[in-house]
């Protein structure tokens, strides 16, 4: 259908004369939306209309909502990809880091929220590509472990879960933040202790045992834990 | 209005005669309700149907959907405490109980979900009680910190949102645990591995009172307990 959609008929000019940027906008209203409501409970309407184009025209380019929401997770994996290359080395460092990731991407944490509430273990939207993505996250604690820099005690898998754990949950429980700790999950006071919190509990992470002639990070953590 | 309900006209004979019952059934179907579909997605008539009671009746002992949301919480809460009150003092075994209770209670995970997704930051359902509780659980992170039993470098509250962290994350995304481990997040050798990990990794929580090096932040001037 996408082919022979006649696109002389289309009214919106914008639409046509700048596809790109048409594309980029509607994913950009989409993410919000899928973020704010789930993919249950996001209307390819609203979509459309914060984006500013013609439902017929949405529907071109992307097919169907499931399709449109494929591409957004596509997108949110490309640019989050990059950001996981960025992530520094040590434990001490990369918490932190993750944590402002989590807080800046809000968005990406309450959409998997709601994909964890409507999918639970169900088949995946782009389940494929995105075990291959996770795949890749794990070969990259792997080469961390393998080189000094995490510790090898656990399997790279229960690494990865534990760091997102750690470094998420304030995120997707801001109402068990609150109450726990007294303070505002967005406020300064909250984030600039959680990323010192962060920081020192890495710790538990760092390599202890390890020994390696070459590139060896110090023995900082060693030994610590006993 | 619950005082002058006339409940002789009431058709539905098992609850007039046996109300303690008959709010029982309702709890227990409104926190399914709650948790398959959050506050917000909740329909009343669900619930009355799966309770076997009218909508009336219903309304007659709870009043509306917030004060029977109110009331799960607080059933719900009081469950919780006892457990809270049960759990072992080593880190060792309380991360593997906290994350068996997690799996036990994943209903209770989900509502959390639900409601981080809809009132974020906002005013909470029964906030104060509910802080209050919080609190508690903080006091007795606190009290196993004095004697020794998890480690003093870290804030009470810090240490209670790690824990939760660490326990509920495979609960709470059991989408990302498929994708990261490539095991069903339900499956027995998912929670098998999960448990031994937990049990492993607590050490990071445990009192070090072994000698500091010199520059180690944790030294941070507060008193040793043994």
């Amino acid at each position: 259908m996408a082919k022979t959609f006649p696109t002389r008929f289309v009214t919106s000019l914008s639409a046509t004369r700048n596809p790109e940027r048409s594309r980029e906008r509607i994913l950009k209203a989409a993410f919000k939306e899928f973020a704010a409501k789930g993919f249950a409970g996001a209307r390819v309407d609203t979509i459309a209309r914060s984006a500013s184009i013609n439902k017929r025209m949405l529907y071109h380019y992307f097919g169907d909502k499931e399709a449109l929401f494929r591409e957004v997770l596509r997108r949110k994996m490309a640019e989050r990809h990059a950001w996981g290359l960025a992530t520094p080395d040590a434990p001490t460092e990369s918490l932190p880091y993750w944590f402002d990731l989590a807080c800046k991407d809000r968005g990406w944490v309450r959409l998997l929220e709601w994909e964890a509430l409507q999918f639970a273990e169900g088949p995946l939207i782009d389940e494929e590509r995105r075990r291959n993505s996770a795949r890749e996250a794990v070969r990259r604690i792997l080469r961390r472990q393998s080189r000094g820099h995490l510790c090898d005690d656990f399997d790279a898998s229960q690494i990865l879960m534990a760091m997102l754990a750690l470094t998420w949950f304030p995120v997707a429980f801001p109402q068990l933040t609150k109450l726990i700790t007294g303070k505002l999950p967005s406020g300064a006071t909250f984030l600039r202790e959680q990323r010192d919190f962060l920081k020192r509990f890495a710790k538990a992470f760092e390599a202890r045992t390890f020994v390696k002639p070459a590139g060896n990070h110090s023995a900082n953590g060693r030994a610590k834990f006993k």
